[in-house]
């Protein structure tokens, strides 16, 4: 053989051989077994309501790390570790001290540097073996309150295939796990408030009495008391059932584990069958306590159950989750920069998808809810911040996440009036009368359609100033060959001086009487509340006027540091639209309309 | 006012107030209501399991189409089309054809082009407003079968806050609708088997004794019977409740209902609340038939509910779910190219980590799992595949998803001798004798914490070789300073000729005589069944060998055209790792050590 012979073959043989294999697909099924639920009819969790938050565990640093191509570097641990804090969580595993060296030097360096606040507990796991607990009790030296999390794995399957013992030797793991556990604690952690948390691993799939009699034999050792807490968490570590099962599990665990006011039910659910949230929730409607799991769903396979979305579905049925989530795109950033797995645009509360309506029937519907809020608002003189969140289409105020409303409508091909209305209010500030709404959108979607793109908000910005705006030379007369009457005028935003609309009700009068001789109605003066576009004196005055024309009516839209200013700019480009180009040869237009004498507009009321 | 004045604000005041308002966090919960749930304490779902697959249909073509920012084009449709049709879904809602023109124009195409195939039912969605199912039932002109799909909002909130009307008006709006389908079919569908769909939407906020009411006058005006079914579809359009609220709605709904033969009671549940597929499961115990979802949970804001979830749950549970999921990386693409928008690495099933371990003892587990798996298949004289599926952490065989073993172990620092062992096997088909694998398992752990990285299968096999393999000129005589006694040589895959096993025995016996003048003892020789390695006569044969040296053991791995070559290899590579190079001027070593003139190996041992 020589050196340059090729090296180990890219694929082995046996697995083509396998692959090759196939199955019909009528027979797959049979290589699966339903899972088999307990019995328990008198189940009472259905009819119970979440009132309260549970105690939270992040296992970001564990669970969730160990399941990265790519594991956290000790600064992404810490940025991780931070987040966490920050928000609130008050108890988080922080590794799996004798997995590597870097996992024992994170624990370390957050216990020398004086890292951890006052008020967190720490906790590391371990497998119930005497050398690896000792390594791990070690690596918890310094710490001030500390939980150190044994576990054996108890399900028939594990006992059977991986680790080759019956009922009893598993029993024993335990018992010696918590005992090497009580040993090791004792002798290096005089200092520190131990916590002891056991979990049988692979619960879900351990016969139920099995599960109850190793905890009760852990318990035994333990002794839990007062001031003497056990935490017996129960894995369902690969999601084997449908989620009302699992609740049925731990409503009778609740019943049948002694010690309830010294023993804390917690759970740790994975998502294997995409129904961790929900298997979750019923679960803590059963009685769990205390809820482990990861942001935005990190974790083995399908991940550990998704904290973010229990805790913002708790706060949007009026819960209060304990956790700060004020700043949704921080916590996702940082979550997606320390594992370097995208969140799904699609992921409740936290994708960049998940506040957005592009349907033109959720659009209007929207519009409608937000008109609604802060009419409400007004009237009971709130912010409408203050007020209850009743909207159509979204579960949760975006504001309440930190989000701004930018994304709440965002238009395509799929949109219609409703949706080009909203941007050009939510994002421009100009709230189209609505014949206008329903002409302008037809220009979007025709560029929706063209382009089969989304149409950004600040190109619906520009296609409405390219279609409405004049680009007439303002500063000579306003004068059109056909005068535009009738002509409805809409009036929004306030003049330079109105800061509380008074100035601005005076205005209008003025408008309607320079206006009158031409046959101008002003038809519609909007007002936007306290918190309006009015309230701002800087802002120009906006103006929106249909015309008449022998051709047909037109709409036109003008700016102006006043409302004469924008009106007449309004005019002036409906008139273009509609071809009645400046009629110089001609006499102005409102005196050939009505002949009553009304001049070209004075430069001083442009 | 000059042309170049720059054109609308970026963002308006407005919102800049708005968002400038911060709420404290203890009082946001009060914004939020919790869903009031109904009362159902005679629930008998719970008690139920999944038997049979409910009917299916995909509405990725219209709610999942709706929520991108770039709707699909009609290429892409196209292709998602045939995917669902491929993969046998037989009710497929292929869009909402006055939304816009290319919608329209999509329905035509598949009708005109005749690309239904005959068992497929396609169906189209429209609100209940005469002229627009006017529009929609043209769409359908031609079809062989068609359900037309009506809906109006029945929700109090919309009732109330968007459309401005009582409960009269509303079942008003239903039965106009209905008596607009009618009409519009019967003139413009004549040879059409049409079918009928109607919705109240917003079911799930709806009061449920209304949402019967409506569907009772709806089926009063449409009469279902024989032969002429109605599909009453409820829509959790946005998720607001636990999901097993959902199941007791639909349980009282079943219960409630009339003419249960001849109505379909079809569910369309949304994931705000990321328990869509939860809710959907519950709900089908609780007496739905019919499900809308979309793959992999597209669809506006968090998904409608993933039906790739939905069916390999099914599956898994041991219930034929109708569809065919045997290429998921052709779905998975297929659904990337079409919306544009990637599927999450954690999305059940279908994600790329989830099949994937990367923690030892997770590793280890599924290791026994395989191995188990074989000798179960072996004694039976079957395939694995003909085998019941039982696997620690792997809740479904990648290969019934038409994926390989290839990502079922990969590694990193969190991994052991369990993943390297793994690897080592299934990729590169050798199978390391337990020693080897711990040695081994420490050099990739080391390379693993260096780079902070995941070990590729390929890097690990060129790890293995480099540190393994002797790059000695093996033309050269065998010969080393010291004896390799004692020996253990580790024999695994076969011979040229050994295409059973029994030349191969006879080989190993050679190889014994041919050794023991160097001391060396066959410690092990493996054998891996009918469909392993030994079967394929053209593989080379691999010895993995331990020898011992005056400064210690070390192992040695060498391959040849036949164990003898293969065997001397392995020897050599021990000894260059344990410093004992060649030693042309003293005698040949096993002279040395034993006296016993074994000669150097003839070359045509090599």
């Amino acid at each position: 053989m020589s050196a340059t012979r090729p090296v180990l073959p890219a694929c082995s043989q046996q697995e083509t051989v396998v692959r090759n294999q196939t199955v019909k697909a009528d027979r797959l099924p049979r290589r699966y077994q339903a899972f088999v639920p307990m019995t328990l009819p008198d189940r009472t969790w259905p009819d119970r309501t979440p009132t309260a938050a549970p105690r939270w565990l992040s296992t970001d640093l564990r669970d969730g790390n160990q399941a990265l191509a790519r594991p956290m570097t000790p600064a992404r641990k810490l940025a991780m570790f931070d987040l966490l804090v920050a928000m609130g969580y008050r108890e988080i595993e922080v590794g799996f001290p004798v997995a590597s060296q870097d996992e024992y030097d994170f624990v370390r360096m957050l216990i020398e540097q004086d890292r951890i606040p006052e008020d967190v507990r720490v906790s590391v796991l371990v497998p119930a073996r005497d050398e690896l607990i000792e390594r791990t009790v070690e690596s918890l030296r310094g710490a001030r309150a500390a939980t150190v999390h044994v576990y054996n794995a108890t399900a028939p399957l594990f006992r059977d295939l991986v680790l080759g013992i019956g009922r009893p030797e598993c029993v024993d793991l335990a018992l010696r796990g918590t005992r090497s556990m009580m040993r090791h604690t004792e002798r290096l952690l005089g200092d520190c408030e131990v916590g002891y948390q056991y979990s049988p691993e692979l619960f879900n799939e351990t016969e139920p009495e099995f599960a109850v009699e190793v905890c009760e034999a852990v318990m035994d050792l333990w002794e839990p008391g007062p001031g003497r807490e056990i935490v017996l968490n129960f894995p369902a570590t690969v999601e084997r059932s449908m989620p009302h099962v699992f609740a049925d599990q731990i409503e009778w665990l609740d019943r049948t584990l002694s010690r309830p006011e010294y023993r804390c039910l917690s759970i740790h659910p994975h998502n294997d069958r995409g129904t961790g949230v929900a298997a979750t929730e019923l679960a803590l409607l059963a009685g769990a306590k205390r809820v482990e799991g990861c942001l935005f769903g990190g974790g083995e396979r399908a991940g550990n159950v998704c904290l973010v979305t229990l805790g913002l579905n708790l706060l949007t049925q009026g819960v209060d989750p304990g956790i700060d989530f004020s700043d949704i795109d921080r916590v996702r950033r940082t979550v997606e920069h320390c594992s370097g797995l995208p969140v799904s645009p699609r992921h409740p509360y936290g994708g960049e998808l998940v506040h957005t309506a592009f349907s033109g029937t959720h659009q209007d519907a929207i519009r409608k809810g937000f008109a609604a809020l802060e009419a409400e608002a007004a009237a009971a003189g709130e912010s409408p911040r203050d007020r209850a969140w009743r909207m159509p289409y979204l579960p949760i105020d975006p504001q309440d996440l930190g989000l701004g409303y930018e994304a709440v409508v965002r238009v395509n091909s799929q949109s219609g009036k409703g949706g080009v209305a909203h941007v050009m209010s939510a994002r421009h500030g100009l709230d189209l009368p609505r014949g206008l709404q329903i002409e302008f959108a037809r220009t979007v979607q025709a560029v929706a359609e063209a382009t089969g793109a989304e149409v950004a908000p600040d190109r619906i910005g520009r296609l409405f100033e390219r279609e409405y705006r004049s680009t007439a030379d303002e500063t000579k007369p306003l004068a059109v060959r056909h005068a535009p009457v009738p002509t409805e005028l809409f009036v929004d935003g306030a003049g330079p001086a109105s800061a509380d609309g008074t100035v601005r009700a005076e205005e209008v009068r003025s408008l309607g009487a320079t206006l009158a001789p031409w046959g101008v109605e002003v038809r519609d003066v909007r007002h936007t509340g306290p918190e309006g576009k009015s309230a701002d004196p800087g802002r120009e005055a906006a103006v929106y006027a249909r015309c008449a024309f022998p051709d047909g009516p037109a709409w036109g839209f003008g700016r102006g540091p006043g409302l004469h200013a924008a009106a007449f700019s309004a005019i002036r480009a409906a008139a273009a639209r509609a071809g009645q180009g400046p009629a110089e040869p001609d006499p102005p237009a409102p005196e050939r309309a009505r002949a009553q004498g009304a001049a070209p507009l004075p430069a001083e009321h442009r």
